[in-house]
């Protein structure tokens, strides 16, 4: 047995800036994995359609969406007034974004059709110059460009940019990447050093602007997205300026908390993860990725300080960050409530953006261990598992008659909501989901990396067209076996992410057992020339285990956490009773695997032990210490939260 | 040893109502007791100077008051404009009330004459027709009588009604008495069934009418607050048919909000307190007294309903009540959130009140541990050592960096302010403090009882004018001698609260030990024939302990508290650094009381003991248990706390 010895600490190596790999084509992956397969086909079969009818307001009952309407408005196909959020288009180009991946999974020449048709929509509500905006468009078109801090008008762009480029590279069809190259020049003519010093209140367009670079070549959009980066934090006053200008306002957001959207210090400047934790994800996601394209070390290194701060001080168990619903941001280092979190489902996966371009730079579990957190955590408990409710909040303990009612837990919903006013959340998981595969393969020229454990295949450009199949049982027995189908004789390397979760783990190469291995930065890097049908055998020692906060996390003092693989778990009153907060874990107590089938979560690995429940006595203070009965304790995963029925949860367990 | 075998819980006596005694005559009350002493010689030589030259705006750099400016505009001595809360009157008619106390603690001819000055003004500013109120007097005479929700015409009526029955039972001057016997005619003429049929949406005035009933005999006065209160909650839309009313508002008060001002049921109805914890304590505290008066059965048994929902389930070990800022109010049964409590000074003072009314119904103690604990705890630590600046929250964890600035924190103020905008607090200290008498002492036709153990003599009525002497070392020593001045030969009762918070105990009565006693409800009851300069002695066993808060309060879970006698310790940054959270005291570790001296808080018994604290590691989660390494704890009454320097402070420790 191999250990993993991996340094998760302070001593890693620090990389030169150079693309170490790229993201995986998404043609090449092909998913076929007992978990994530379920996922993808719930985003195909479910979310997508689900919310396609949201987006047309065919669904009664539910928060009115009119995001295709205004665009129907906005192109003269009807009359009628502008409904909804200012960044309302958005959630029509995340929808979009996710046909795009959900087409490459599971073609649809229906679905594809319908996505066409919105396309050309877009396209007929896009103004002669280039303009695009349905808000601006049909309401206050004289109030364009005047209030960077609120309306969203570059965030919305960012988003349809990414649509466009991730439409054009699974269907090669060029529309919508017409349409966004139009507002993208639109946005280049009038931003930027000696035009208008702007930068968006809200992060997005940096990255939608280097995905259209990539997809188009056009370096100006780089250059557009590095005069964003650069440009932000660099007067901040600049919001206060803006709001001086005009006699109106859209929200009632305060432009003097420039540290509410990152604009407090110049981006090279940072250190500390702070404000609104989705806008402070993107614009990180953005730094990396830049860094990645122009080998600007300085960026990166504002980047790897950026890592350190949000996943190792302001990162809850479960991948989730933001600690208040205050400016759904970040506080301080190591405040981690678990009852007023806000931990929102679009900066989890914010986080995995950001972890993916980190990877990027610098193959590295530690990257990939947080990647892998959020996802089998954080973001999946963002939605039912019918794909049919969502939350916002995805909290780590939850008390209904508190939860969702009084003032400081009003946030905290007990039960997943069907849609939102504010939409942001299920889109992101529907665009997030279909493209696992970018997030699970990476490759250089001879390397093939695997971040995550992905039944199915891959086809990579490396290595002259090398084809590896994956079968999984990684959350059943920690077993994952890859088969190389090589297509040329050259030799290349399989790059295998070690979990920083596992202790104990074997690597089998072609049927032998390695006894020492390649290990750096929680890579295992194998090398040969392989042959046909040879494979990688990899088990990890997949046990329970308890899981400590530091101790600097007030909130988690004495508590302990379970997990078992990368899955966290947690206790629901379901299975419980009320009161979890009563229940205590003995520190030797086994921690049991019991396989179950429910009709509504279906299947999945319950752990059981023998705990403790407090007794509760008549007197509110006693000199007398609390008297305890023993009790069975079972903890489901946490994704699989408030499925069965509403009630208490809670993550962290008194040890 | 006799031991404390006082049952605290359920199986109380219950009573038939009856006033079983009544609260001292303040004149037979002198105090001289070490402890108690320096908080009234702080407030008549250092609070009420202080106070009155706030209300006079004479003290720079403080939260301007204008208070007494703006009785002088409506008498027409000055003019200008009405200045501060709609309620500022109230901080007058508090200062006024506390000065009548403080002239029976230490006659100042001087200060009385400026109290009179200022009695002469309010009476110039009283209109015509009785009507007595600076902000509408000066600022919106056509508004009178409209916004009862918001405006607190009746609550500021109310507190000088006590100001004026204070003021007379202690110079019996009876000109502010005649002033409120106008402004409650008025009142009369306007209120009460088959009149306007309105109730106060911050309950006072059924306090003030009941003391200016017994200061007059004006049987009306008592009618009237009688039926403020059984009206309250007879209509919960009444707030809303007012509002209907009237084209304006004051603040922005939801009249939907019934809970919020405890007008959601009919008082007999009512069974958990609800609501802003101020006005819920001054709407018990009537109902109680009420009660008293009138021997109603259904209110009492109301006021014990709600005492028990109060002390038992929503108050904090401090005698702090009110567990959120959002309405300063109640939330839910066992809701007590340490770091975003609320727990406003006033509040505990209102516990005061309430359980003092409740003990002249039923002398048990457990209204009087409640008010021992309020006092020496919740009420005292709601002002700085020197008198000059208060806590309006008394949080019982603070953590500068999030407390006062972090959203959810933001009220948690780490240092004591000057003064505030609304000043409630200061002067609601400054008028218990000196009256403290009234609280330690009661008695009916034949006993005299004694409530908390307060050093000096008491000249009673019962038994023809038996005087008490008493020496106090309670909190250094747990010894508390009382010596007997008969009057007469008849015989008479002492009765001795036995607090609850102590185990074993001898009384030595004329120097014999008890072997025996008369104990009901935690009241030792001698009755004797009393000879002059006989003593009873009461030993209590005073070890510094801990106590545990009831495993249903959520926040408290594994944590223990410090206590030793009637005090709370705590443990502040000055002594122990930073990270208090991160130390935990072993179950058996010893408590070691240690004599401290210190300039600023002066002499006091620190608790130390050996405990450990948690050594912060690197990584955020690790499945490594957390180590710790031995440190020394030292703890110091709660009180006492946030007077040498800004810093972290925590009552409830991991255990």
């Amino acid at each position: 047995m191999l250990s993993a010895t991996i340094n998760r600490g302070k001593k890693w190596r620090k990389y030169k800036v150079k693309r170490q790999e790229r993201e995986a084509d998404l043609a090449g992956c092909q998913v076929q994995d007992e978990f994530w397969s379920y996922f993808q086909r719930l985003v195909t079969d479910e979310v997508i359609p689900y919310q396609e009818k949201i987006l047309n307001d065919e669904i009664p009952g539910v928060e009115k969406s009119h995001a295709l309407e205004n665009f129907r408005i906005a192109a003269g196909d009807t009359s009628g007034e502008f409904y909804g959020m200012v960044f309302q288009d958005s959630d029509v180009a995340k929808w979009l974004e996710a046909v795009a991946y959900s087409l490459q999974v599971k073609p649809d020449s229906d679905l594809e059709a319908r996505a066409d048709a919105v396309i050309d929509t877009i396209g007929r509500a896009q103004q002669e110059d280039g303009y695009l905006n349905t808000y601006f468009t049909v309401k206050e078109p004289e109030h364009r460009w005047q209030n960077l801090l609120e309306c969203h008008e570059l965030y919305c762009a960012g988003h349809m940019m990414e649509a466009a480029a991730a439409y054009y590279e699974t269907t090669g069809k060029d529309k919508l990447l017409t349409i966004m190259c139009r507002m993208a020049d639109h946005i280049d003519a009038r931003f930027g050093v000696g035009k208008m010093e702007g930068i968006p209140g809200h992060e997005e367009v940096e990255l939608g602007l280097l995905r259209l670079y990539r997809a188009t070549g056009e370096v100006r959009y780089r250059r557009l997205s590095e005069y964003f980066i650069n440009q932000r934090g660099k007067n901040p006053d600049f919001f206060k300026e803006e709001a001086q200008k005009r006699d109106w306002r859209h929200f009632a957001m305060r432009a003097e908390d420039v540290a509410y959207n990152q604009s407090h210090l110049p981006v090279r400047e940072q250190s500390t993860a702070v404000g609104h934790s989705v806008r402070a994800m993107y614009l990180y996601t953005a730094m990396a990725d830049l860094a990645g394209e122009t080998g600007d070390q300085e960026l990166f290194d504002a980047c790897v300080r950026l890592w350190e701060d949000t996943t190792n001080r302001q990162m809850y168990v479960t991948g989730g960050i933001g600690s208040t619903v205050h400016g759904e941001a970040f506080t301080k280092d190591y405040d981690l409530p678990n009852d007023t979190i806000y931990a929102e489902t679009c900066a989890s996966i914010g986080l995995v953006f950001f972890a993916r371009k980190m990877l990027e730079i610098s193959p590295s579990a530690r990257f990939a261990d947080v990647m892998e957190r959020c996802l089998y955590n954080g973001v999946l408990s963002g939605m039912q598992h019918d794909g049919k409710r969502f939350f916002y909040v995805n909290p780590l303990e939850v008390i209904p008659g508190l939860s969702g009612e009084q003032a400081e837990y009003a946030h905290v919903i007990p039960k997943r909501p069907q849609w939102y006013a504010c939409a942001c959340c299920p889109p992101n998981v529907a665009r997030l989901l279909p493209s696992l595969g970018r997030y699970a393969w990476g490759e250089n020229a001879d390397t093939i990396y695997s971040h995550l454990f992905v039944g199915g295949s891959y086809v990579s450009q490396a290595a002259g067209g090398m084809r590896v199949t994956v079968t999984s049982e990684y959350l059943q027995k920690g077993k994952i076996v890859y088969t190389m189908h090589p297509a040329t004789q050259k030799a290349c390397t399989l790059a295998v992410h070690i979990p920083g979760w596992c202790r104990k783990y074997t690597i089998c190469v072609a049927g032998e057992l390695l006894e020492s291995a390649d290990i750096r930065e929680g890579y295992c890097y194998i090398r040969r020339n392989w042959k046909e049908g040879e494979t990688v055998e990899l088990q990890l020692e997949l046990k329970p285990r308890r899981v400590y906060a530091n101790t600097a996390v007030r909130e988690d003092e004495g508590c302990v956490a379970l997990m078992r693989g990368p899955l966290v778990y947690c206790l629901e009153e379901v299975d419980n009773g009320k009161e979890l907060y009563k229940i205590r874990i003995p520190r030797q107590a086994d921690l049991h695997v019991e396989e179950k089938k429910d009709p509504i979560i279906g299947d999945y690995a319950q752990l059981q032990l023998e705990g403790v429940r407090m007794i509760t006595s008549e007197a509110l203070y006693s000199d007398e210490p609390p008297k305890a009965e023993s009790c069975k304790v079972r903890a489901v995963p946490y994704y699989l939260w408030g499925n069965r029925s509403e009630g208490e949860m809670r993550v962290w367990i008194h040890e």
